[in-house]
């Protein structure tokens, strides 16, 4: 590489701004437009991330060139501070520190007082007339130098340390002298020697040259990279390193050390929020040695500075015109900046800051709607897990369902029901959930599973319910018998206290406060959300399937129904058995008897939610799943009747009832149920039971319509892939609809449409939209297909793994896939818009209440998404920024 | 609608000709073009094809104008013949025949001697001076146009025929004389008027209406129907409708009818083959009254009228091109000719007469090769069920493996190996099979079961070793403990014999004849595909498992390997209990122990099949089944460890084992297996498996390769949905080859690439062409998540419902999709193309054998179709009429 190729790879705190964030990081900006604003920062300088690109390219070698620039600006920092870098006269002292394009607090790697040796200690010493203020130094920069740089275990040198006071008969480390440092140093280095077989550098480049890389490699870190994953960070960035004049907070009482927020994190409130510890340095406060001080404290200590300090606090805000995130240093008086950066805040104090920060004049409506993560409403609708207690959880599953409980164990549906009657909070624990149990369910604060993925029975029913779930917890193994259980190795009793938090997946053993949702949307999140409405132009839908939910759902500002099921409908108790008699049924006169028993329950359903909706379209999905999710389990038909066989019961009523039973489950037995007789295929097969269903609708609706209520029903087939089952499923329900409309005399407004959820419907949406009058894409099914992936068996079994390997960077079935799944929606839009001109289309697969999903959702021109009930603020706030461009 | 708007529904025969095929229906066409070329017709015309749309676009109402053109006809025809419809001189009678495009022997209706009532039947006897033919030909008038029109069952007159015949003490037909055949006449009209409440029509022209009405009504009759959804054809095109003069082969014995073929259409020899049956209408040859002769005796009793017909059979050959399938009658010793049309044949005089007619100059290479149906030659290649016997089919099931099979029944694999040792041929039959029953499936001459699709165990195993199976027989009911079964009703005891024709499902009961099929390619059939070889584009791979397969598959003429799956030989007898050892092992290194036992099985395996493959590719696939498949079976483990709890059997060695696998068989369960934990999911959660298998083919490869030998291994990746899939797993199975290269100090040329069989697979081509050296679409899975089917289960509900229905016109597993999945190949085409110039692009799925996939594949440009051996031939035909565009 020809010299004149090499990039510009350092740049001093006043050559850069804020505009160069991606070049010099979060901290690299920040110290640069503090320093342009002329306020009070140390002097140095940030190498770039393209050098860290460079040097991970380059197998970890420093870029050509580098070397050379850093040369440079380390002379010219030793001019512009008066001091030398090895110097024994005024010896320079640097912090070397991290800083990548977003903030990634304690993931990576910093080096304090960098520049000190044998020599350069004595210098500190002489020159700040401090001989303990230099050694105690040389031993912090030692200690954190081999533990950052040179990979040793920070303990070894800490039990040193206790070993010194132990000796010396003291407690804390301010009662330790400089002689006892000095000694600590020795020692130090003398382990350093042991465990590296080299000395402890002394060449101060040497320390500098070492430092830098080390901050290059603690960006592939597995505790960045798993934070990284976490939060959806890309891993191409590369992090940025400044190196920076050290001031000392620990020089003193007129010294100290302090973080604080512009504003209250947790409530928005405008006053210093924050923290100060007098002399000492920052890693100080982190390892809470001592309690600091409130940041107001400082005003009544340090008036000048306090008042110095707001001044700079309120001028960064207005800069940045957002909440910061300060850190600063006071040396003998003297104000230092250290760090300035967007603060990190509740989802109530995010929407409180960005009301007031209009009200103040300092942005506008956009702007404010712009800076709340959409996402982070979600907190506000469940209960949630006490911060306040320091309580660590035992075990993990699925995050399946979101919310925190608490309660008593409870092993069986029946268990939980009793335990409620006795007014008694519990959790029903078990290995899996079904129909069976979901009375239980209802009783339950939350329920936990030893099995199961993320749309198995229990996680999609407690989802329904709005219940907290943990599914798939591997840890757990139930005895049911002896009504106990082991979770990673604790005992568990039957009315033993456990709590599970379902937004995070952790499960917690004994008692443990919650934090209860608000009863409401509160005013201020209802004005925040009425901006966002006036700003968006997909409309937000829910998916319900109770009449409580549709109404809770529209008190949440949902403007239809995108998806109400009518499979949870069959599995309600008293209904069960008809519907099992349906399924089991020898022949058509029988199941159309069980058929016209669910009728008016079915019509009373559809009655409920079309009311709750009245004047908003509801979509009602036909029934979907395959018929045996109806029917008992087949493992457990096998073993009952094997053991009545062995017990000689074979001659009773009861083995040949189940027997029968039995027989049906393994006729209906699918290898891939996913992909068996289940959809509109089951409509066209038992064309009987779409028929019961489209006219419970429409004698529903017509009976709304007498009492002068807007029903307004939208019928959606599920599962349609070719023109001919849309056809056939199309004409037959709209010959039922119209037929029960001339019936009743009645006119009802009502579409008939399809849920796009086959790749191969995406393919021939045009052919679908001859007859389709909406299209409302099914995301779930849609991913399962396109991937090839079944979700229950993958986010158990293989998904986690792909996520820790990087092979996928989010889980499909939570974040669209744009690229595959987000293209053949694409072409289905296009296609379906292009037969049917004005087609509507919208989503109601779980990804509609995914902020980036629905940013997608708006490039594509949907017309709305529709996503669970707690969602809909959510959705509704991301379309606004979806369509402001604020979400992309 | 305006009179000008009325298209021209009526054709005399000397208007049209054979380019008029679609309008006219084959036997239209080709009267016409027999009377264009001056052969003896007798006169008559054509109602259209688009008639017959018109009718049912209009609710069956005949389309307005018709009825017009049809009594200006009629008028025509008077004038034509000199005779009168209805006259009481001499009276015109007529033939009223269906014709659609293509012919549908049987299918549709025909109605003679049209034109007949109480006083025509008079005019009749006078002019032909034959009371008795008059009497008949009514009497056979009224019974057909009774059954054919009115819809009555004809045997209610056979009946009465055979009532007059005892009455009269004599036994055939021909003993009754003209007043029995008048007697009947009088009583067939009475049975008319009371089974439809009116007399006889008498009316000549309400007659003919009422004829044509039924002839269209003929096109939608369920057999009509059922006929073309097997034989594939269009619902939408209608039938034509011929009249046409009478005239009577049952006039004496100067007169009769026949049918005949221009060269034999079992063998291809060119000499009439067919049939004459003296003093006899149309009919009687059908019904099997009389013994015909063969029609090269005619040539002794009327010289005259066989030397006319050989010139004319041989005029039509020449001027079709074709061989004709003729119909002719003699009245008093003149020759009319009735039909001529393209003749049915086996394979092999398909394939000898294409030679032939070159041979004769008639038509070119290209022009015989396209007249040979590719999927004709699976005939060849099988074991057939002897036509020449007589029998009937008690139950069907799936056709899950082409040929047929004869044996005793026996119930276990090793009573099948047991019976193949005393000499006896078997047919294994059980409810389904699973890996322990491979050697009685090597055992038995073919394999039937109860349960299970086209890809359950038995279908799969057996197509891979070439042997007949039905699967899913339904009928089928086994009681394995008392070593008996019910097939349909009927008792099955162990040792019964039994047939199966796994070409069409069918069973048969009791000893059965089968023509065995060629040992080697025969001479005809090699210089004919010789030509095809020439003329294709693509190259023919095949599908094999094993080096035997591998030599057949050369032998067919394959040109390379496209698939090798190597899960066939995990499953073999000695090896399961290494592979079930694996997947139960707890630990890495319990698995690494044995998955070093797998190595030199698998290089065996795959030593055998390059070398039988020497300097032709052979592609082998890692494993692709999720690992349960090669565990016992849940259900099974489930029953037998409740059956030894109930027996007090827990502390025994032999119910912790079962407990332990059944524990892991729970754990691998899946509710979706086949999108679950399998392809190079397996290969990146397990690598070591992965990597295991390429050592073992790099490992082989190199050993023949110092004894001199072209191996050329190409492995496929099964599966890969995203780009960090292919590149993880390209990257390490290139680690893996280049260290066995190395280690071996050998070069083998080598390609890594992927199977595409997920629909993001395609969407993403060209992220995987980055890494993929070759693309081989398995459309089989390709087509299970286009239209979300499992193919287990949907083809055995609601595929057969859904081609009943319509909703499918084909089975998508058996004809590619081309909108839906073509759609995605071809994507995946061109983005792969477009990332890697020249990728090679294959096909391995069961469509690689089909003709019409075959010919969609030359379509997308692919490079290669591969299919299983005994399909080689089909595909190397199918390609190249592809490629000449005689198959679209």
């Amino acid at each position: 590489m020809s010299a004149a190729a090499v990039p510009k790879y350092v740049y001093f705190f006043d050559e850069g701004s804020a505009a160069m964030l991606d070049l010099l990081g979060g901290k690299g900006a920040g110290l640069a437009e503090m320093t342009a604003a002329h306020l009070p920062v140390p002097a140095g300088f940030t190498i770039t991330t393209q050098a860290c690109l460079q040097f991970y390219a380059a197998d970890r070698a420093l870029p050509p060139g580098l070397d050379e620039q850093i040369d440079t600006a380390m002379l010219d920092l030793e001019r512009r501070t008066g001091k030398g870098f090895g110097s024994i006269e005024r010896p320079l002292l640097v912090s070397v520190r991290s800083g990548a394009r977003v903030s990634m607090p304690g993931m990576m790697d910093t080096v304090l007082n960098l520049g000190l040796n044998d020599r350069t200690v004595e210098a500190l010493a002489r020159l700040t007339q401090n001989e303990r203020f230099a050694w105690d130094a040389y031993r912090r920069f030692i200690m954190m130098f081999s533990s950052v740089v040179l990979g040793i275990d920070k303990s070894v040198f800490e039990e040193q340390i206790e070993a010194a006071k132990q000796a010396r008969g003291v407690k804390g480390d301010t009662d330790l002298d400089a002689g006892a440092w000095r000694d600590l140093a020795d020692a130090f280095k003398a382990t350093v020697r042991e465990c590296t077989g080299h000395p402890f550098p002394q060449g101060v480049r040497e320390q500098l040259d070492l430092a830098i890389r080390a901050v290059f490699d603690s960006w592939n870190s597995k505790r960045a990279i798993d934070y990284r994953r976490f939060n959806r960070i890309s891993d191409d960035w590369g992090t940025a390193v400044t190196v920076m004049e050290m001031v000392f907070g620990n020089m003193g009482d007129d010294s100290g050390t302090g973080v604080a927020f512009t504003r209250n994190p947790n409530t928005g409130e405008k006053r210093l929020f924050g923290e100060y510890l007098r002399n000492a340095q920052g890693e100080d406060v982190v390892a809470g040695v001592r309690t600091p001080e409130h940041i107001i404290d400082l005003e009544r200590s340090q008036p000048d500075v306090y008042r110095q300090f707001l001044d700079i606090a309120e001028k960064l805000e207005r800069h940045y015109r957002d909440m910061q995130d300060l850190e600063f240093t006071v040396e003998r008086g003297k104000l230092f900046m250290l760090q300035t950066r967007s603060g990190k805040r509740s989802a109530e104090a995010a929407v409180k800051i960005a009301l007031a920060f209009v009200d103040e004049g300092l942005i506008d409506g956009d702007a404010a709607l712009g800076m709340v993560d959409a996402n982070a409403l979600d907190q506000l609708f469940h209960a949630r897990i006490d911060p306040a207690q320091s309580i660590a959880s035992v075990a993990r599953g699925l995050n399946a369902s979101p919310g925190a409980a608490s309660g008593r164990v409870v092993f069986t549906a029946d268990d939980a029901v009793a335990a409620k009657a006795r007014g008694e909070a519990c959790v029903l624990v078990r290995v899996e959930t079904n129909p069976d149990d979901v009375h239980g369910m209802i009783a339950a604060e939350g329920i936990l599973t030893a099995k199961g993925g993320a749309t198995s029975h229990a996680a999609v029913v407690a989802r329904g319910m709005g219940k907290p779930c943990v599914a798939g917890c591997h840890a757990l193994q139930i005895d049911l018998r002896a009504r106990r259980a082991t979770l990673a190795g604790h005992p568990l009793a039957e009315g033993d206290w456990i709590a599970i938090d379902g937004s995070s997946g952790n499960v917690f053993l004994g008692e443990v406060a919650l934090i209860p949702p608000p009863s409401e949307l509160p005013p201020w999140l209802a004005t925040f959300l009425d901006w966002a409405d006036s700003r968006r132009r997909m409309e937000v839908w829910a998916n319900a399937d109770t009449p409580e939910d549709a109404r809770k759902a529209r008190e949440l500002g949902a403007q239809g129904i995108g998806l109400c099921r009518t499979e949870h409908m069959f599995m309600q108790t008293e209904r069960l058995p008809i519907v099992q008699a349906m399924i089991i049924a020898d022949d058509r006169a029988a199941r159309a008897e069980a058929l016209a028993r669910l009728l008016p329950f079915q019509r009373d359903d559809f009655a409920g939610i079309l009311e709750a909706m009245q004047g908003r379209p509801v979509t009602i999905r036909l029934l979907d799943p395959p018929l045996h999710e109806f029917l008992p389990s087949l493992e457990a038909l096998l073993v009952e009747t094997t053991e009545m066989r062995e017990r000689g019961q074979t001659d009773s009523q009861a083995y040949r009832d189940k027997v029968h039973v039995l027989a049906r489950v393994q006729q209906l037995h699918e290898q891939n149920p996913m992909l068996g007789l289940r959809v509109c295929r089951l409509g066209i097969v038992y064309p009987e039971i779409y028929a019961m269903q489209v006219r419970a609708i429409f004698e529903a609706a017509c009976d709304l319509r007498a009492r002068g209520i807007d029903a307004r029903p939208e019928v959606m087939i599920p599962g349609v892939g070719t023109r001919e089952e849309m056809q056939v499923t199309h004409d037959a329900a709209k010959a039922v609809a119209e037929s029960v409309l001339r019936e009743r005399a009645q006119e009802v407004a009502y579409r008939i449409g399809t849920m796009v959820e086959l790749p191969r419907a995406c393919i021939v949406a045009d052919e679908l939209a001859a007859f389709a009058e909406f299209f409302s894409f099914g995301t779930n099914d849609l991913t399962q297909t396109t991937y090839g992936y079944s979700r229950d068996d993958a986010e158990a079994s293989f998904i986690p793994r792909y996520l820790e390997k990087r092979i996928l960077r989010d889980d499909p079935f939570q974040v669209l896939d744009r690229r595959g799944v987000g293209s053949l929606m694409r072409q289905a839009v296009e296609l379906g818009r292009g037969a049917r001109a004005g087609l509507k289309v919208g989503i109601c697969g779980e990804h509609g209440g995914e902020p980036s999903s629905i940013a997608f959702c708006e490039r594509l021109g949907l017309d709305y998404v529709s996503c669970s009930p707690y969602r809909v603020p959510i959705a509704r706030l991301a379309a606004a920024q979806a369509a402001i461009g604020t979400l992309a």
